[in-house]
């Protein structure tokens, strides 16, 4: 007999305040027992620990909003004109910082929670006082993702229930090895919370009772974070003018032959001029931003050189030094912090 | 009291074979009730409709999966030398086109099913046959995403039941109107269904129960699909090479004034020249790819003009024609199938 999942929010908890004890008012009002995961939106998780900005004298609601988005963010990984997706402080891609005004105080603006994580522990220490209860605690937002519409909700912060079902390793049922499935179930927990409550409902607080797993007092919302070296969706729509001008290397290692017969290939099919690379290697010390132009190239030799300099940046090679025969010699990103 | 789900798996299906009728298996081995939501992988449903493909003479196993994802797919979304992206004729956008060789017999290969919502509603139709049945069915499959780590089970393929709760236009408590907030409920039913299960352990039906829904005839997986032109990560890492050399344009309406001047800025930013544009506009009817190049511009006015030609690209458009006052005429993307 498989598992049996019973899922079902927290009634009647109050409008949560500054300084409310969360732990305390959903035990209060749920009985919590031993193997469930407690799912919280990080909405209240954020107005309990006082997350909230207000506009400074003389800002306007919308000149707040892009100071406080700005502040949340690290960089920019997509513009157009009618959205901006931004990498958070915390390493969360997500529309706007993840800051939001509705269900708060006119004006107000409510962050994200400083650290998931922490605020999850500190969810699950304040359940596991009580005798009996071994939780997980998942703190949630809503997030929208790229080629499918609607949002679902995900984790940000995990405590005491893993991120992750790794399988791999595994082997299906013919006992080949089975390719890389880890099926990311903090997400899918999140999901599953989201499907008994709507936002107008008001109920932050849902439990998931019946998941078979494993206590992961290491487990963390950062698990669920894919590093940039393996992102290929590292910047989006815009995010090449963002990443020509002001972005550090993605890579800064050799450059990978493939790409670049990728990348040479695509030059010839659009310039119908050849670009034979004499040699790539990582830039030299150099500072600024700059361009090495031979003064003998022509407009179309530049032409190419200019396209070839974007693919590498868009395979994400950022301080790259392109040496041609035909072409200028150029190269692309700012230099490493550390050079 | 809000809303209690159940979630559990469907326990003795056997091994699903070409010509199976899921509908009548589902309702031997599981008591289907009113307003249940039956979540299916697609790897059944592909298994029981025969969408399976094999190795042809003297193609190897690698051969064979490379021509089976190449057949499924209609464009790369992204390029690295550890993995593909691309778009499957269906519109779903996944690693090697949801083409699966996992759970089948050895060097078969599993593609996604034809049309997922014609399986969902078949299985849907068959269930409904029994009295007082009025159930949901959601075709499934494992993606990866971006940015995160972990494979979730999402939506492909929907009968009965909404793919989006939608609560745009709504209010939040306070009254104040909600942003752009529409849950993907399908893919959160995706998400919790894969909650009882692991790949190994051969459960391919999840039931869940509790779902406050109405009947929704005209439910589509498709409804999950975001167009293309408002979709900011249509091209990931090395997407821009296909682009230019052969993917017809995003956009070929007039380019947006706050486009171009990021773009432009941008190339000033990086080439130290300006680009002063003259006009941008939609390319006129000239056949093949072809860049125009001024016989009186320099190296430095043609970097300037290739590097713009990418960040044109890369910010969606295709068929535009760019005409400076320093730099080359360039034009970037092919001609629109109908000019």
């Amino acid at each position: 007999m498989s598992a049996r999942l019973e899922v079902f929010a927290v009634d009647g908890l109050p409008e949560i305040m500054p300084g409310d004890d969360l732990a305390e008012l959903i035990a209060a009002h749920a009985d919590v027992r031993d193997r469930d995961v407690v799912v919280v939106a990080s909405k209240v998780v954020s107005k309990a620990e006082g997350a909230i900005e207000r506009p400074r004298d003389g800002e306007t609601p919308a000149q707040a909003r892009a100071r406080v988005v700005a502040e949340q963010a690290v960089r920019v990984v997509a513009h157009a004109p009618w959205a901006t997706i931004v990498e958070t402080r915390h390493g969360f891609v997500c529309a706007n910082a993840g800051v939001d005004a509705s269900n708060v105080p006119d004006g107000a603006l409510v962050t994200l929670p400083d650290d998931p994580d922490a605020s999850a522990r500190r969810i699950r220490d304040g359940l596991l006082r009580r005798p009996g209860v071994g939780v997980g605690v998942i703190v949630t937002d809503t997030f929208g993702r790229p080629w499918r519409t609607g949002q679902t909700e995900v984790a940000l912060g995990v405590a005491g229930v893993p991120a992750l079902r790794s399988e791999i390793g595994g082997h299906d049922r013919a006992g080949r090895p089975l390719d890389v499935t880890e099926a990311a179930i903090a997400d899918e927990l999140a999901g599953a919370a989201d499907l008994v409550r709507t936002k107008a409902a008001g109920v932050p607080v849902v439990i998931v009772r019946g998941l078979a797993f494993v206590a992961d007092e290491a487990a963390s919302g950062r698990d669920l974070l894919r590093a940039g070296e393996i992102d290929l969706f590292r910047r989006g729509r815009g995010g090449l003018a963002s990443a020509l001008v002001a972005e550090p290397a993605a890579f800064s290692g050799p450059v990978d032959p493939r790409d670049l017969w990728r990348a040479q290939a695509a030059v010839e099919a659009v310039c119908g001029a050849t670009v034979r690379i004499r040699q790539v290697r990582p830039r030299a010390r150099r500072p600024g931003t700059e361009l090495i132009v031979d003064a003998d190239a022509d407009a179309t030799a530049g032409l190419a050189a200019g396209v070839l300099l974007a693919l590498l940046v868009d395979l994400g090679y950022g301080a790259v030094l392109v040496e041609t025969l035909e072409a200028p010699t150029v190269w692309a990103g700012r230099p490493d912090p550390g050079v």
